[in-house]
């Protein structure tokens, strides 16, 4: 790899892929030419007719069916890793063998001890790797880790979240890889509450208890060949948390959450102030702070801008929604910036390991009854 | 007792002896004349300067310093207690026993073995007992109840509940016997989480088994007269429900929540649809269900109106907010009802036992770090 | 009258008379002993079983079926009248003339010409007066009248109002006095956009030009005897305002507005900040000021409490909703109090004049097809 | 131009510059590739250090200070205008009598006459014109067209928008061309309140006649110089309308409205129905429809997914925020399918003239005291 180009392996064809492919291009544009410029190289995928159409679509130069080619590829810089889960491991483990920076998409692994295997690779070769837990990414994340780090919400003594999506509601919605746990992992907790952990942990730091109940409301679903399966992965999990600082927090993730279609919300409490985060509600950040002047402290609307995160990359103005198209151009440009300047990105598999492990207290905890564990 | 007329002991002067003197009189107003009509014939405060004030204030017809002769007075058919709750106990089984009906604010008593033995005084004497959990009076519970009734939200699986004061971030906020546990019971599991337990039971059922984590974020307070006291009960509580049906459930309780002055608010959501309640938002409920017509099944405001529960008696137009003021009027107006026609009254004191038990199951969890407890 | 009792004549049997009874009673609980106890003396309906039904149910001591009677009465104090529009002049100027003290609802008459016949009458007679604007008695108007004196929102410019509702939304809502000008003078705009001009003349002063547009969405509406009748008056205004001090607004006042059961909101811009009231969020107030600290000057809800108008003698805790009914507490508590100390209550004919004279012009503006009217 | 490739010259080098380059690169990855794929092949900027920057930071072949060399570059098949309004006539009939077909950002002219002028040579040539009203691209919006197509609301009678901005309320936001009449055309209201009109033009229908007041309210301002000039556009504009088909509205346009950064909204109201919309909600559409089902017709929130526009294009599940970033990538995919298939793409320059004659003709009216103008 030269400083002015940074050749890129994505391995899988999916709407991550899709995503990648143009945060990687848009970083030049929205951050300017600083940055080594990416170069999509290659793309894998095991269908042929699909790597070659990935190729065509996403803009880039060859394709393979081999994702061991493209790992090994002199010309790859970066592999680039948007499989189902379960591929992770193996692809990353390589990858970090052949000296290989990695991007990798959430959660990090199917276990935790995949995760542990991959990010032990990783840095005993010494590679950069960011995972893709895209809301950290927020300009209202970086507002909130301010005000958390100035000390304005005093001592944080509560942390409560919710993930919330709709989009296996339909009893119709097919079985797939998400709703097997041999190649996803868990269920809702894995998809989603990792990202309120990783947010969570961002924030406040390290979960050391949890107590999870778990919830599969749609037992069985069938596969695009007409094959029923049993969905060995949770649908709706409540969990109950204790940090090691001492604050405590309840968070839900679910895949079945009738109204609201995909949200990501939380509520992060001190001593002295309070901020609501929601992603959909990303153009602002909530904040109430007992320093505000008047009476009836409510929360304000802090609409996001220039001042926030990498807000003032995109838009002059404040007010606009950042949207994940958006957060992932952030999430890109993170990426880069390490590359470029040889220090760790954010989160790193060490950071997402860390999730899983979390994660994975919880589906134990679930698998008994809520008894509590250890993270 | 005649038909005409229902002699009313109020025992207390504070906030919810105002709100028991209005209500009990605007009952007629709103309803009309086919209920007996409230005589508030005597009002009880230890301090003889406070009770004449009271009973002027109030427009009671007597005053007295002691709680004993106004339970027995003949013409009183009715002990409204409104003190602190360490007095619930003494007052109701003593009103009982002497074959007056009771109206209790809640929560019932400071422990739930109190609460039994005021629940076994009245059902040994066969009056007619209410509890004050107000939000159960709201328009908005009526129709989210008739649609669980209905089936229109499926099989529930999930609550999510909060009741969120900041009565008592400012630590200046003075040591009172609400901060005292041999005074109050539970901090805001206790006032506030006893809400959200009556809100979730009156729509999902009876809860089996919680886990539950406080903090008293504000350890010490000074009295009013300048003692400084350790605060032993809870300001914000967490906790994790298992309801007997299979139900789980999460919710927070706390006095101490920067940014929301006063929300009661929760999610209940089943296998075809979900509800939102927040009592800020008390002109309206909040409605998702699966078998809306149009696809992007968000929720839908129901602007609450002449059609659900007791509004129309107040207003023939949607959309009016239904304070807790308006509450207390349906409240009274439940109770008259029951008397009137000598049914129970609803909640009554076996139900408010019931969430007495479960919030005392909390508190026992906190206790002991998060364990869970049986109900 | 005595200092400690004030003989009341209610006129009218409906919706009003009901809330002004309770409002007259609710007045000593809630604000203490100092003010002159009303005393319901007599209640006026033609239809003579309408009239005695409505003094059983609201707890006055007489009936009659003629108001002259009632107004003549020597143990009235205050006449209140709670009438379709049409009887408004006749009996405020026989009541001035009587010498009684008048609470009279909105809109004050069918014109404005009648309105100035009140006026003059009662401020001849130096009697007080009172006119059922309720929303001024919002405790988040206090604050907000507050901030404007205090210079917190700089130099005014702009305010835009919605009165929303959708009451008659619905072609078969029944022909009644509302809907036919004669009677009620103005549609929507006489009855819902009266208060928003109150609104807007009690925070920014005085209007001095409007254009504007009305349609009547339901031409022809038939009356409870099956006689079907042409609408003459408005169901939906929108209109283009000019204050005197130069600030320029919108408003809409709607009887068919979808989606909006009853919404009463503004916002009001100045060169420094803006406020947004709705009454439906009557728990808050919503401020955005430039001098707030940190940046992104979204707006910030107040949440109403104590310090906040006369939300403190309610509730000793901030963020309950406020409905109408408490707010015809506070409306009676003025009256109460201007005829206690013999000052002029707020708002008072004269006020209630202008507004009328406003909507006039406004009214006079959608006849002419929306040309400038000077007010 | 082949099928497979379309030259693109971009003249100018701000924020639309790099909005409009990111777009034309991720139609492909959005979309796939079936269309001709945009080739940067030139940007202009009179500045050489600018023109050169720009072309290295937006990955553009060639830069050129002479926009009339690029506009007659044989490469160039499309000319994409993102200049100050200024430059918009003479760059787009140059381009026009070139045979180009032209990107052009709003508004379309500095006056309505140049754009009609832009108009005629567009059309002399018949080149496909687009021009920038991104909200148009909303998801939301080709839901709420086929709502108001399939007669879902009924008879429309109502639309009151809102381009509410806080650019500007700071007065020491510097002077620049956009407060500079001779440079922009119209303030708040070209700039802002265009993008109104272009919405309530796609849904209603014509605007035949317009009444309007502004305010200049910093009425001088400093630039980047050090010079102060007086600002002769305006920064906060109301104004009514009436359609040619009776239909009736207000709007806002405001560069100055403390409290909302950055918000388009609109209610757009029938007699079956209304729809709110909000460019800050981005990721629903507010409906409320008379033939809802349950009692109470408030609004519910659909959540835009893939059966909206061209949601699906970007997300498989629903409830993601569009950004105006992925706004603008909808507006080049129109453009280039429109190209691609010889259509006229929408909104083009015939659109955007009569949003301009709108524009212009309320700019009259304000400037005549609000006197009604036609369209």
């Amino acid at each position: 790899m030269t400083r002015s180009s940074l050749g890129v392996a994505i391995i899988g064809d999916g709407l991550m892929a899709k995503e990648h492919s143009m945060a990687l291009r848009n970083v030049r544009p929205v951050f300017g030419a600083g940055l080594p410029e990416p170069r999509l190289v290659v793309i894998v995928h095991p269908d042929e007719a699909r790597a070659r159409a990935a190729a065509e679509q996403y803009g880039v130069e060859r394709w393979t069916t081999s994702w061991q080619d493209a790992v090994a590829d002199p010309e790859v810089d970066l592999v680039d890793i948007v499989t189902p889960n379960l591929h992770h491991r193996d692809v990353a483990v390589a990858a970090a063998r052949a000296g290989k920076h990695i991007w990798c998409e959430k959660p990090l692994a199917v276990t935790a001890d995949d995760a542990q295997r991959m990010t032990e690779a990783a840095e005993a070769a010494g590679v950069v790797t960011l995972v893709g837990f895209t809301y950290l990414q927020n300009p209202g994340l970086a507002l909130a880790r301010e005000l958390v780090r100035r000390g304005e919400l005093g001592d944080l003594f509560s942390f409560t979240g919710f993930f919330s999506a709709d989009t296996m509601i339909d009893p119709d919605v097919p079985f797939t890889w998400r709703t097997d746990r041999s190649r996803a992992g868990g269920g809702a907790v894995g998809d989603l509450g990792s990202h309120l952990i990783s947010l969570a942990r961002h924030l406040v730091g390290g979960v050391s208890r949890v107590a999870g109940l778990s919830r599969t409301v749609v037992p069985e679903r069938v596969d695009a060949d007409g094959v029923r399966h049993r969905v060995d992965n949770d649908d709706h999990t409540l969990a109950l948390l204790e940090f090691s600082n001492g604050v405590i927090g309840t968070m839900q993730a679910s895949r079945v959450q009738t109204g609201r279609a995909f949200e990501v919300s939380f509520v992060l409490t001190g001593t002295r102030g309070a901020i609501r985060f929601s992603q959909q509600d990303s153009h602002v950040l909530e904040v109430s702070l007992a320093s505000d002047g008047l009476d009836g402290h409510g929360f304000r609307t802090i609409e996001l801008g220039p001042g926030h995160g990498r807000f003032g990359d995109l838009w002059p103005m404040a007010g606009i929604n950042v949207g994940l198209h958006e957060l992932k151009i952030f999430e890109a440009h993170e990426l880069l910036s390490a590359i470029a300047s040889a220090r760790a990105a954010s989160p790193d598999f060490r950071e997402a390991l860390a999730v899983e492990r979390t994660i994975e207290a919880i589906e134990r905890s679930a698998a008994q009854n809520g008894a509590w564990q250890l993270v």
